[in-house]
C-alpha cells in the first residue's frame, strides 16, 4: 500500500483528547481519573465506542485491558500492538497516556483511510491502571499480561479503603480469573508505545520524535513507622515517640542518596507521606512514606534501595518506633527492540520530522510488554518537559506527527512476514 | 441546703457517655466528632433533651454555644457557669471534655435531687469548636464569648473545603450576628470546668481530684511550602526544588527546639503535614504543616515560636520553595481563681477525696472563659495519661468523684452572695 496518502486529522485528537479530559474528578485544567472509578469507567466506554466506530473488535480481559483489533489479511499470525494508558494520577494532565491510546487510534484510522487492511492485525491496546495512585504499584494490566505479578497477590491488593482488586474489578465488570489475563508467548509480534516525553529533551533540542532505546528502572517502597501518640499539650518531650521524626529524616535520606548516588540519571522522591490521626493537637500515630527510586541502571539503582531501607531501618530504631518496610515493586530496567527503533528511525525520516534516540526515565506499560514482545517507544515533546501537573501540554502538530511516524511504524511492522 | 444526701449517678454517667460516643464518624472505640459534621449536631441535639428533661432552659447562641440553665432563687444574680466541649478529634476518645458536660449535667441534677434551688442560678455550657479540627483554630465558642476573636475574622475562617464559619453555622441553624456571641462584663459570677487531666500525673501519685491553678499558653503557625511539583520519574534531581525537603526539616526543628527550651514544660508537636498532590510517583508541589507549641511561661514559648517562625523562613529559602507561615493563634497562659480553688479543695476534702494543685498543659474553653469571670478547673486521673487516642479512659468511680467535687463547688460558689 501507498503509503503517500497518509493523512493524521490533528484536530479530531485534540477534539477528542479535550473530551476524555472531561472525565475527572478534578475541575480543570486538573484531570483525576483513577482505576474503576467513575470517570475510569466513563472514559473506557468512551475509548469503546470510538473504536466500534472506526470498525475495531472490541474485547476486555479480566482486570480491564481493552483490546480494539483491526483485522489484517493474514488474521492468523501475530499481531503488531500499540497502545497506552488512560488512567490519570490526581490533579495530573490531559496527555499522559492518553496520546498513546488516542493516537493509536487515530493512526488505525488514517492507515484505513489509506484503503487496504495490514498484512498482520494491528490491536490497539488500553492498559489498565498504568498509574500507582489506587493500589500502590504501577503497570497492573501490562505487569499481568507479560506474567510478572502473581494474579492471586494481584486480586489481593487492597486500596486505601481496603477493597480489593479482586472485589473492585468485579464490580466494575470485569470477571474471569486474573490467571487468563497473561499472554501466551509470541501472542504480539511486536509492540510499539506512542507518550509525550514527559522530560524537556526533544523540546530543548528542537528534535520532533524520540525513538526510545531503554526504559530505566522503576522501584517502590512503603515505609511505616508507628508510636503511642497522645496529646499534643499534656505528652512531655521526653515521653514522647513521634513517628513523624523518622520520617522526616528519611525523606531527606532519600533526596540524599539519590543526589550522591554518583550518577545525574538517579532519581529519587517521597510523594506521599500520610500522618494519622492528622490533627493539630495530637501527637501522631503513625506515619507511612511511600518512596519512589529510579535509575537507567539496574545495580546502581538497587544500591540507593538498600542505602535507603538501611536508613528508614536505622531511624525507626533511633526514635524507637515499630517501623514496616514494605518494596513495592522493583522492576529491572528494558532494552528496547533494535526492529523496532530502526522502523522508527525509517517511519520519521518518510515523515520528514527529525528523530533521536533516547532513554525513557518514566517508565511505561513498555517496560512490562518488552518481557512479552519486542517492544519500543515513540517519544513526542511537551511543553518544558512538565508532566503529572495540570499544565502538562502537548502541541497538537507535535501529537500529529507522533501519529504519523506511529501510522508508519505500524504498517510497516504489521508487512512483517 | 445540707449536702450530705448528696448521691452521684455513676451508672447513668456512664451510660449518657457510651451513648454519646456513638455519634462518631469513626468506628468505635474510636470517636470523631468535628464541628457542625452530622455527628456533632446529633449530639447537640442529644444534649439538649438531656438538659430538657432535666428541667433546664436551654439557649444557643449564634456560634452554637448551648447554654442550659437551673434557674436560681435569686436569678437577677449573675450565674455561675460550668462546662466543657462536646466535639473530638480524629480518632479520639469518649472523655475528652464529654466529662465536663454530662458531669457538669449530673452535678445539676444532683444538686436538684438534694431538693432547693441555688441562690444564683447555675448554667451548664457546652462550647461550640474546643477543638482545632474543621478551622485549625481551637476553642471558636469560648474565644468569641470572651471576646478574643473578631466576629468578622471568624465568620471568615475557611475549611478544607472552603467552607467559611459564616456558610456552616447558617446550615446548622445558627443565625445572628457573631458579634452577640460576646458576654457582657460580669455576666457570670465564677466559671468551672471538669475535665480529665489528660496528663499521667493524678493517676501516678494516686490522687483522687487536681484543682487547677494555670493553663498552659498554647500557639498554633501554618506553614506552607510550594514548588514546581513534576514527574518523579522524569525530572532530575538537580531540576526539583522539592517542598517537603524543607518541611521534613522543619518537622525535625520544631522537635529540636522543644527539647532545647531548657525547661521540660515546653512541648512542640506537628500534627499535620499535608503533602499534595499526593502520588508516589509525583514530585509534591505543596506541603502544610501545622504545628502547636505550648508551655506554662509565655515569654519562653515566644522564644521557641520565633526559632520556629525563623528556622522555617530558612528552610524554604534554602529550598528555593515558596514559603507561607501563618500564626493561627497565640495565646497568654490563664491563672485561675482563688476562691474557686479554695472552694474546690473544700468540696474535696467534704467528699473524702484526696487533692492536689497543678497546672493545665492543655488548653481548654476555661483559658478563654477566664477573661470573662473568675475560672477555675478541677481534673480526675485518666488511664495513663492517654487522650486524644480511642483508649482515653476514665474510671466511672473516678468520674463520679470529680461530679461530686463539682456539685459541691458549684453549690458553694451559687450560694455566694
Amino acid at each position: 500500500m501507498d503509503l503517500d496518502d497518509l493523512s493524521i486529522d490533528e484536530s479530531r485528537i485534540g477534539r477528542e483528547l479535550s473530551r476524555l479530559a472531561e472525565f475527572s474528578a478534578a475541575p480543570a485544567p486538573a484531570v483525576t481519573r483513577v482505576l474503576f472509578s467513575p470517570e475510569d469507567l466513563a472514559a473506557r466506554a468512551y475509548l469503546s465506542d470510538l473504536a466500534a466506530e472506526a470498525g475495531l473488535t472490541v474485547r476486555t480481559d479480566a482486570v480491564g485491558n481493552l483490546f480494539m483489533r483491526w483485522e489484517g489479511s493474514q488474521p492468523d499470525l501475530p499481531a503488531v500492538a500499540t497502545g497506552s494508558h488512560c488512567d490519570a494520577i490526581p490533579h495530573s494532565g490531559q496527555y499522559d497516556g492518553t496520546v498513546g491510546v488516542l493516537g493509536g487510534l487515530e493512526a488505525i484510522r488514517a492507515l484505513q483511510r489509506c484503503g487496504s487492511a495490514p498484512r498482520r492485525s494491528i490491536e490497539l491496546v488500553m492498559f489498565t491502571a498504568e498509574e500507582p495512585t489506587r493500589y500502590g504499584i504501577g503497570c497492573l494490566g501490562s505487569r499481568l499480561l507479560a506474567g510478572v505479578l502473581e494474579p492471586a497477590a494481584a486480586d489481593a491488593l487492597k486500596d486505601a479503603e481496603g477493597t480489593t482488586l479482586a472485589q473492585l474489578r468485579a464490580t466494575a465488570g470485569c470477571t474471569g480469573e486474573l490467571a487468563s489475563v497473561e499472554l501466551a508467548s509470541g501472542h504480539y509480534h511486536r509492540f510499539v508505545e506512542l507518550h509525550i516525553e514527559q522530560g524537556p529533551l526533544l523540546e530543548r533540542d528542537g528534535v520532533d520524535i524520540g525513538a526510545v532505546t531503554a526504559i530505566a528502572a522503576p522501584a517502590a517502597l512503603r515505609v511505616k513507622y508507628g508510636g503511642p501518640g497522645g496529646h499534643a499539650g499534656a505528652v512531655l518531650m521526653v515521653d514522647r515517640r513521634d513517628p513523624l521524626l523518622p520520617a522526616a529524616r528519611l525523606a531527606l535520606a532519600v533526596d540524599r542518596a539519590a543526589r550522591e548516588s554518583g550518577a545525574p540519571d538517579t532519581v529519587a522522591t517521597v510523594g506521599v507521606m500520610d500522618v494519622h490521626p492528622r490533627a493539630i493537637n495530637s501527637i501522631p500515630r503513625e506515619v507511612t512514606l511511600e518512596i519512589d527510586v529510579r535509575d537507567i541502571d539496574g545495580p546502581r539503582r538497587d544500591a540507593v534501595l538498600e542505602q535507603i531501607d538501611a536508613s528508614a531501618e536505622q531511624y525507626g530504631n533511633d526514635a524507637r518506633c515499630m517501623t514496616a518496610i514494605e518494596v513495592l515493586n522493583a522492576d529491572p530496567p528494558a532494552t528496547c527492540d533494535k526492529t523496532i527503533v530502526a522502523a522508527i528511525e525509517a517511519a520519521a525520516a518518510a515523515a520528514g520530522l527529525s528523530c533521536q534516540r533516547m532513554i525513557s526515565r518514566a517508565y511505561h506499560d513498555s517496560l512490562f510488554m518488552s518481557l512479552a514482545a519486542p517492544t519500543a517507544m515513540i517519544f513526542i515533546p511537551c511543553r518544558e518537559g512538565i508532566s503529572h501537573r495540570p499544565e502538562e501540554f502537548a502541541a497538537p502538530s507535535a501529537m500529529a506527527g507522533g501519529v504519523e511516524v506511529l501510522a508508519r511504524t505500524l504498517w510497516q511492522l504489521a508487512s512483517e512476514k
